[in-house]
Formats: C-alpha cells, structure tokens, sequence
C-alpha cells in the first residue's frame, strides 16, 4: 500500500497511490489510513493533486548522524565520527516538515545548506523497549527524505541540533509505502540529484546500524508514537564532503530518489526573513 | 495569572490558582487558558486536585546546556565547555513530559539518573525572526521543571539527547506564571532538594545567555509554536559535579524551588521496564 496525503476539495485527506493515480479513501488521520480501503469515489490522476506532509504533526522527527561508512569519512570536519559503534542521534524539530516537492528555504542567516538523502520510517505504532527482532512492528512504513542541514550552525555546537531544524528542512513522501511493497529492504538504493547532476549513491544495507537496531536503542529511553519520524542516515556525497564545499544555492532543485520507495524533489528558495509573532 | 490544569470531573481543564485554592474556568487549552477569568463553578482546595502537565502535548521541549558559569565549571566531564558563547541546544522528547509531582523513572538501563532545576518558559505565540527586545512577546509564562538527565547516555554521544529524552524525564509547573506576576526575572532564585537536602541554588541574573537571546537565537533557525517549553538551564550542584558523583535512587524525592514561580516535587521510581507495543 502507498498512502498519500492530499488537498482534497474538502480539506487534507488519505489517498492510495496506484500507479499514477490516487484513489480517494475517507482517512483523515494516519490511523486511519492504515487501514484504509479505496472509496468509491473516481481516481485522480497522480498529476492533479497537490501532495502534503504523509503525516500532518509528527510530534518526534529523529535522525542518525554518520550512519554510513563512507559519509563518515567524509564527515570528519562537523562531526566526531570516533566511535562509530555509538548511535549519535539528534532532532530535527518537529515544525521542520515539509511537502514533498514543498520549497526548500535558504536561510537568512547562513550559506552553507546541505543535502542528505535518507530513508524515512514512520511510526505506527507506540513501542517502548522494542527488541530487534519486533523493531518492524511499530513501522508503518517508509518515505523518502532529504535531511537538509545548515553546516556552520551544525558545526557551532556540538549538539547539532541548531543547523538541522530549520523550517522547510525535512521535507518527506511522496507516499508512506508499507513494508509489505519492499521484497528487500537491504537491496534498496538511494540517490541524491542537485540540478540533475548525481552526488549521493548509497544502499541500505550499508548502514553501520540498521533500523531494528536504531528502534532498539531509541525505545531504551522513551516511547515512539504513531506518526514519529527516523530519518536513518545518509550515505556519502553531501556537499560540505566536497573541495570547496558545494553548498545549495537560491534556484537549486534537489531530487531525492529510493528504488521502490519514491521520489521527491525541492527547489531551494531564499527565505523571507521576516519576524513574524502571533 | 496563575494558571494549572487540573483533572476535573468531566475530564482536564483549566483553572486560575489564588493561594491554595483553584478556581475553575471552562477553558480546555492553552490558547483558551491565556484569556479565561474564573467561571461561577466552586473554588476547590489546592489540596485536592490532581495537577497535569500545565500544557497537553508539547510539540517541542528545547533545553540549553551549560547556562549558568558555575555550573559549566562542574561539567567538564560530560559537555564540552569551550566556547561559553555559543549556545548549546538539546531536545528532551517530546513525550518526556510529567506533571509537576509526577513519578520520574529510574531508568532499566542506567544506573547515573540526576537532577537539574530550570527556570522554564511556555511559549505563548507563534514566533520567527523574533528580536530580543520582542522576545517576551511570545512567552505565555513560565514554570519550574526538572531536567532530569541520564549521564553515562547523555556522555556517549556528543549530541547529548538520548540522556535528555527519556520518558518522564520532563516534569514542570506547577502553574504557569504570567510575567506580569515576576516583578524582577533576573533576582528570582532557583534551588533543587534531595530528599530534603539542598543541592542547587542560583539566580536568573547568573545565566550566560538570557532568556530573549535564546529566543531571538532559536527563531533565527525555526518558528517557535504556542505550548513549546524552552527549559533555560541550570546553575551548579547537580549529582554528577560531586565526587562521588550523587546519582538518584529509587525512593528519593527530587524538589525544586523557583522564588515566585512555585514548586514541583517527583519521586523516583524504578520504571516498569516492559516491552509495550501498539
């Protein structure tokens, strides 16, 4: 099953993703949708909808830093990539999420925006001390996602978590695909395009801790809820790994691809900049 | 203004606290609370209702590390301390939250449970791009809260939160206190008890980063939403600065003072441990 989220002509709803059409169901909520049977309603052509967020509030959105070797590598300059048997988790905040193809901002008070593709899972149900072995019951299933990250406020701090919560910056979907769709999970492979030019390539086996393992350690110290999101980890390619760094500019597309999963893609826009109280 | 939400007898709400009795109004949420007066209902005695956490759900709970100088003095050992003026960011998860006397959970997988009294403050308004001469725009009020923290988890990653995040590890209140009810913020005191004993003291002029530079700092990077909790540090005299260090211990009674703003007390217990799912 693929779950869409989508401006229907009565307000967000659930959709299923069959080729490239949706067909409507009357999900509103995630809980919903995960049940969900088509409607009896007409199909609408994947081209007429506007997609939204695949979950509307996530109230978590986790990520793993440095979860691939080679991205460790080229890592070195902002993060501490000793111990890589240690899972370095942060938050991106939960007011980061982003549409699928939603703009992207480039922040007022930094040039140095970065791409990370990774593998979204979303939560569908609470778990706490989750072993490995049942990791995937509590996973609705997964998106693509692009961990955008601002790399001097990444670096400023040792905590991290300054540069990776910027509004815009966890865009995710196109459509929460159930588990049940992917034969291999660890076969699955990742791509990062910035204007049509290649920069991340990786596959999930790769990761240095898999995501039964991530769900192990996380539900250690406290509970996922239905709709949390982990993004697990980026492979190699990002800009800040490149001599001189190439960082994203106004007018960027990033185009973020999982084999089997989906893709989604950002245009990089300046922010307004504007405050903004109440 | 100060106002609790309570257990009620159709379900929470909140009421105005005036000395030790609670005066019910009808509001149900935060947003209703900051507007409501009392309704014609009977005042119940303080001593008779069940506190909740004085905001439902949360979506962001932001800390800052190292605040107060005497304190990043006695944390050398499990946050890196250059750098005084940058500020350092963690989340507690989201689903940390407890109420101001709730039990707090001795975790199954670490035996370095301590405390930590913050002054914190319950964002009001959305903001963004927030100057600081605006920052108290935003604030709603503010709370005492505990920021128990899990320090060999928090020592084993440079990112800190898997120590910050563990469920009930974010008691607060007991009320939020409007900020026309603090005549001076920066001579208020803070103090934390164990078991009686006094181990924290400190005064709010002491912080390294005052209260509208966090705001104006954390609005530059992400929109801050009403209900968000920024827990604003902690002086010195956490059990981790003792040699030996002083961890909590199943039975002890953590409590924590702020002049003017009020107390909460949590009970250590051990947590029940068990796997849950669904």
């Amino acid at each position: 099953m693929r779950l869409v989220r989508y401006e229907g002509l009565d307000g967000p709803r659930y959709g299923l993703l069959e080729g490239d059409v949706v067909r409507p169901t009357t999900a509103r909520t995630l809980q919903g949708a995960l049940t969900a049977t088509a409607s009896d309603e007409a199909a609408i052509p994947l081209s007429e909808v506007e997609l939204l967020t695949p979950v509307e509030r996530p109230r978590k959105i986790l990520g793993i830093g440095v979860n691939y070797a080679a991205h460790a590598a080229e890592s070195v300059s902002f993060i501490d990539t000793k111990s890589p048997q240690v899972q370095k988790w942060f938050n991106k905040q939960a007011t980061a999420i982003n549409a699928p193809n939603g703009q992207v901002h480039l922040p007022k008070v930094s040039d140095q925006l970065d791409y990370e593709v990774e593998l979204v899972a979303v939560i569908g149900k609470r778990g706490r001390h989750v072993p490995r072995e049942r990791a995937m019951e509590i996973i609705a299933g997964f998106c693509v996602g692009c961990d955008f990250s601002v790399r001097d406020w990444q670096k400023a701090s040792q905590t991290m978590i300054m540069g990776k919560g910027f509004d815009t910056h966890a865009p995710f979907g196109p459509a929460i695909v159930t588990p049940d769709e992917i034969s291999d999970l660890a076969s699955v492979k990742l791509r990062c395009f910035v204007n049509d030019e290649l920069r991340q390539t990786g596959q999930v086996r790769d990761m240095i801790h898999d995501i039964p393992a991530q769900i192990a350690h996380l539900t250690a110290a406290f509970t996922l809820e239905p709709g949390d999101l982990i993004f697990t980890g980026t492979p190699s390619g990002v800009g800040a790994g490149h001599t001189p760094p190439k960082w994203l500019k106004a007018g960027d597309r990033v185009r973020c691809e999982i084999d089997g999963v989906g893709i989604i893609e950002n245009e990089i826009v300046r922010e307004p900049g504007e405050t903004i109280i109440g």
